[in-house]
């Protein structure tokens, strides 16, 4: 069986729109969190306030093809309109190093 | 006693420069994993070759004080020169949802 897959998702957030992003996180995790495939997520904020990209999502998925499907799902679009204001950098890695 | 906190480092590397990148990274690994306060590493590859970052480090330090000593000490700029000529975006991070 293959390795799960790892998302690493850096997003660009100015400053004072913390809080709302949070709440637009949250309502697309609890979306994702139903999705065939989904391991678990971990939402990381820069300890520097200037930080280039303020929050950074890790997430982990059974495969490539389980997150694609998620994000293409029917219901995705609508549960993550609210960070689509906010240029995002996803792809998906695996470990080649330690 | 406070939480750890989270390096996470994405690198702009060009294709063909992926395995001089890896040999890079792994001496400045060596040189880091010595240091007071070091945790744990992992370097993550993209899984598609055109991704924007097609590295992204994610490493463990007890603290960010810790970090920032280690970045600066004398060893480190002749163990990461091999990294110099690669846009890097690095910050510290929490994690503060799951």
């Amino acid at each position: 069986m293959a390795e799960p897959v790892t998302l690493i998702n850096s997003f660009e957030v100015p400053g004072p729109d913390a809080e709302g992003f949070i709440i637009a996180w949250e309502r697309t995790r609890d979306y994702l969190e139903s999705q065939p495939g989904y391991i678990s997520t971990a939402l990381h904020r820069a300890v520097a306030p200037n930080a280039e990209f303020q929050f950074v999502n890790i997430a982990r998925w059974q495969t490539a093809e389980d997150f694609m499907a998620a994000i293409q799902s029917a219901g995705f679009r609508e549960a993550a309109e609210g960070l689509a204001g906010y240029p995002a950098h996803p792809a998906l890695y695996g470990v080649i190093r330690t």
